[in-house]
Parts: C-alpha cells; structure tokens; sequence
C-alpha cells in the first residue's frame, strides 16, 4: 500500500519505521521539504538529526503534504494538532477525495505553559473539524490515546489494553480496524467502536489524565483498559 | 464515624446503603427536606419513592445541607456537578472548615442536549472550583470516574481497574485511600494517586468518553484500567 503520513517528527518517524519493515511505500509530507532536511535532533528523546533519519530510510520519501497525499491510498494524520487543519489546507481537495485519513492528531495547546490544555474541546474536537472542514475525506480517529510506541506496537503492553476508532463511515472504520490488527497486531477484541466522529470529543479529553498519568507512573508506557463486569 | 452525604439521588443512596451497613453514622443533606421526601420513584433506575428508601432506612437522617454538614466528621459531594458549589454556599463556614470533602461530582451539563458537555472543563475544573470557593476544605477528587455501584463494590468488575485520587492535601488523600479500601474493598494497589487538585481536569474529562463507552457497550458496568508496560 501507499502511505502518506503527514509530519515528520517522533510519531510520524515510529509510524513510518514500522510501515517500511512491512513493506509499504511511504510518502512522508511536511511544509517545508528543505527546512525539516535541517532539523536537529533531539538527544532526550532518541531522536537523530531528521537528515539521518531519512538517510537511513532509502525508501521514505520526503515531499510536501500535497504530493505525498497525491501518492497515497491511506492518510496519517500526526501533525500537531493545532496545525493540522492548515496542513491539509495545502492538499487539493481531488487528491483527498474519498481517502481514508487516519487522524492520530490530539489538539494540544502548549502555548499557555504545562500542562497543555485544549484548542478544541467539549462540544466540538479535531476530528470533527476536520470531518467538517474536509466532507469528501473519510476520517477515522483513532491511537490517539497512547504513546506512539504504544500504536505499533501493542504487545509492549503486557495486560489487557484497548484502542478506539470514531468515524461517520462504517466502512472506513472496518478498513482501518484491519490495518490496526495486520500491520500493528492489535487484536479485533481490543478495538473498541465508540461511534461516528463526534465520539473523538471522548478520546481527545482523555489527554488531559493521559499527561498526569505520565506524570505518576514516571513512565509513559502505559495504556487505558477498558474492564467490564 | 458521622458521614454527611450531600444529595438524596442514587448515588447518594448507594452510598448510604454500603454506609450504614458498616456501622458508620448516616447523615444524608438535601436543600429542601420536604420536597425531597415527596420526590417520586424512577421504575427505569430501579429507584422507589424516597419516602419509602427513607422508610426502609430509620437510622439515616434526612437533613439540610447545613445540618448533615454540622454533624459529619467527612463529607461526600454526590450532588450535580452544576449545583455543587450552591449547596456548599448553604454550610456555614465553621462547619466546613478541616474537614475533608470527598467530591464524587461531576460538572455534566444536560441543558444542551444529549450528551451532556462539561459546564466547566479544560482549563479548570469542578474539584478546583470547590477547592478554592471553600479554601478550608479539604477537597479529594475521586470515583467520579465511574457507575455509582462500583464505586462502593469494586469486585463488581471482575477484571483489574483504578480509582484515581486528586487534592492538595497529601494526608486528606491518605486518608480517603483508607476509605475507599477499608469501606468499599479498593485495593492499595488499585488507587492511583494523581497529585494536586487540578488533575481533577483529568478524570473529569474522562466523562465524555465514559458516556460513549456505556452506548458502545451497551452496559454502565465497566470501569476504566491503567495498564502499564
């Protein structure tokens, strides 16, 4: 398959890591191709210059969002949330028309100090901006609620733990249930359906505790169970 | 120990009934005694006439606010999140000052429709709101984040789940962790300490999530779990 994933930083790099392993061709898009060439790296976070990285990924190629969306069957969203909707601005609507767009985004607004808080939030959330500012993208929201190690790879987590799907079409979501389950081995009974888009509102909030959570356990390699009766 | 309940509904009740059968000194507040012992059953919910749960329940006394307060050494908010901080407002302060408040609340507002929104969210919440209204309270955020009846019945889920806690006041916290494992049967192991009242932003935003999970599933009886690597 032909991936698009949208942003370069840690999420996109993990996804496309494991995409590449499995044998997909990759399109990694940015803003600035030249620009994000120069990125340092981030030694805290295991992170290599970005220009190694793409070195050591012969296969990923690196373009602007619009002509990795162009190449793509499947969209991943990992922008920053607060910048995804400008992203996407910047893709014409033929090359989106009627592709899935997987929206790992969470709204975080870091420009009032830490904690984050939301930019969206309550009675609205990124998912459903993006739905209702992108009507022929079909946009399934989900592993939004994890660290992004986390998303590819679920057996890190050795008990019981789940992962969310929220979308408007019933058949979207059953394709990206697929692609949870064969590219990232997420099993089928760990997939919950919350409901059409507007149930992303729920996964977006859990940010919020996910972050304190990080904060008391001292580690982020934990995940949200779902336990019934 | 005397615990004043603070609201007459099923949450309300639910803690009376596990309350009193372990001995403990019931004071159950309400605005207005007289209308609250007219308020009809609810067939759906299972609840009868209040006349009648008080009928069946002698050794509870029904009271203002500002009584049950007066006479408790602990205080548990199970009121709507919306009408929380004006039935404090009806205690005076002395009877508030030191003591702890167990604040069960949740800020969902139904005026909108369904679902409910958060009517305060994000960058504050209904635990800090109180904390702050009532600086001589001792304010501890917890089981807002689940069906009443696990609440008090943790072995109701039959797999492994959290609480969580929240508040300023690190010996207030130790000590409704004894509650919750000493009344209700919470594990040590199960508690997840937060840290200060503002995490309370975090299990509150839980809510919108919780409301779709209980459509998903169909059920209320599940709690959330942290899994952890």
């Amino acid at each position: 398959m032909t991936i698009a994933i949208l942003c370069t930083g840690m999420v996109g790099q993990t996804f496309a890591n494991t995409l590449v392993a499995k044998g997909h061709t990759i399109f990694m898009g940015t803003r600035h191709v030249a620009d994000t060439l120069k990125k340092p790296g981030n030694p805290a976070m295991n992170l290599p210059p970005f220009a190694d990285w793409v070195a050591a990924h012969p296969t990923v190629q690196l373009t602007s969002f619009a002509e990795a969306a162009a190449a793509a069957d499947l969209l991943i969203n990992v922008t920053a949330g607060t910048a995804s909707v400008a992203a996407l601005e910047t893709i014409s609507e033929q090359n989106l028309a009627g592709k899935i767009l997987i929206d790992v985004a969470n709204p975080l607004d870091f420009s009032k100090g830490m904690p984050p808080t939301l930019s969206i939030v309550n009675n609205d959330s990124l998912g459903e901006t993006i739905q209702r500012q992108f009507p022929d993208l079909k946009v399934v929201k989900t592993l939004n609620t994890m660290n992004c190690f986390v998303m590819v790879n679920p057996a890190l987590i050795s008990g019981p733990h789940n992962v969310f799907v929220s979308g408007n079409d019933a058949a979207a979501k059953q394709m990206v249930s697929m692609f949870l389950t064969e590219q990232f081995g997420w099993t089928p009974a760990s997939i919950i359906d919350l409901g059409d888009i507007t149930t992303a509102r729920g996964t977006e909030q859990l940010l919020p505790i996910w972050i304190r959570l990080w904060g008391a356990l001292q580690t982020p390699m934990f995940n949200f169970a779902i336990t019934r009766a």
